[in-house]
């Protein structure tokens, strides 16, 4: 594989550039917890997940979007009788997310250091615009990007429209993410390169079928900072 | 005031392209209607919009966080007694604005249909991406514009990111919009040029004493459609 094309390099956000999925996790185990008075652990993750997703076409991704759906999920499972305060504390959860320290991944800072000014950076991210900025400002390296990139989803048609507004051939750029349906098979499809980086957690949305992705031609690192050997 | 420069209109979308403002006043009378049992509909009013501003900064703009804010709102102001039905009801309130049908201002697509292919044009607004993106879609106008800037602020530092992602001077910018406090003072100062057409409704937030306008270069017309004189 040659990237001796690529103008623009795409970086997903959460759990490329930081730690992210990990605090979802937490916070469903969390909510689970308040919630065990009125069903097991079990089922609240299951109805949780299942609200989700239902709510995503609505809501899109994103803590805003997960709070709400953690709340009408509570309604639910509780038939209406939760305790108002648990409202509260349910919230609170979303807030704390909302309000964690940004945890770097490793090699982050070197690859951004070293690729900024001979590529153009971007960041291609899902999720709340003002979440993104914040965690990107508080992380300290917003100055290597050109700009951020919220995409409301991550197919086909979602990196085209990225391509036009980006006014480049499929052929110059190259995304590098943790999830092989969002941030590789998409770009492949579209003639774009893609560098695969997985993460040790994967919500359960963004896992494919691992057959999927066989015979593609698209490399993948267990480390960001191997990029740089490539580029 | 000459507009031979302009390379790129950005138009703001909610109540300069479409009828928005209107249905949060509408959602904020019937969430007042629905407390009424607690408090009297002034003061919830009051502490909504309270609650709004001091979410702001860790929501942005947007139905989802104003739908969080009236549930923050609902439970202090019954002293968390809310009955739980009521949480459900102001959660139907919040996703019967996301399905609102569109309505487009008057002009609006003749407008868009002569200065297509002659300008850039993008819009460039504030609130949730998804909701933004589907409003677009359903209003049948996404085809005339080049892409969609989601902006978490609208500030001299944001209009300064937005006019260096899009690679152009100021003077070759030229924002449309209802607020004079977002879509135009900011963009005077940085010497780009906007035109104000105000909308019946403004929220609070929004507001702008008039004196800070006077003086200043920017053209207010009453309907969107008298920029094809200018342009």
């Amino acid at each position: 594989m040659m990237y001796s094309n690529i103008k623009v390099i795409a970086f997903d956000a959460d759990d490329t550039l930081w730690v992210n999925e990990t605090y979802f996790r937490d916070a469903e185990n969390e909510f689970a917890k308040l919630l065990n008075d009125y069903e097991t652990e079990n089922k609240i993750h299951q109805e949780l997940f299942k609200k989700e997703i239902e709510n995503l076409k609505i809501y899109g991704y994103g803590v805003k979007g997960f709070m709400l759906s953690m709340i009408e999920s509570a309604l639910e499972l509780s038939n209406n009788q939760i305790e108002t305060n648990l409202i509260n504390k349910i919230i609170d959860i979303g807030k704390d997310m909302l309000e964690k320290p940004i945890e770097l991944l490793n090699g982050v800072e070197e690859v951004l250091q070293k690729l900024h000014g001979k590529y153009k950076l971007i960041v291609a991210t899902k999720g709340d615009l003002l979440d993104q900025e914040r965690k990107l400002e508080r992380s300290g390296i917003l100055k290597y990007f050109h700009h951020v990139e919220v995409m409301s989803e991550k197919k086909v048609p979602d990196y085209q429209k990225l391509i036009g507004h980006l006014d480049i051939h499929p052929s110059e750029l190259l995304m590098i993410g943790n999830s092989l349906k969002s941030d590789v098979l998409p770009l492949i499809e579209l003639g774009a390169s893609a560098v695969h980086i997985p993460f040790h957690t994967t919500w359960a949305h963004e896992e494919v079928n691992e057959k999927q992705a066989l015979n593609k031609d698209f490399k993948t690192l267990s480390s960001i900072d191997e990029i740089l050997e490539f580029l």
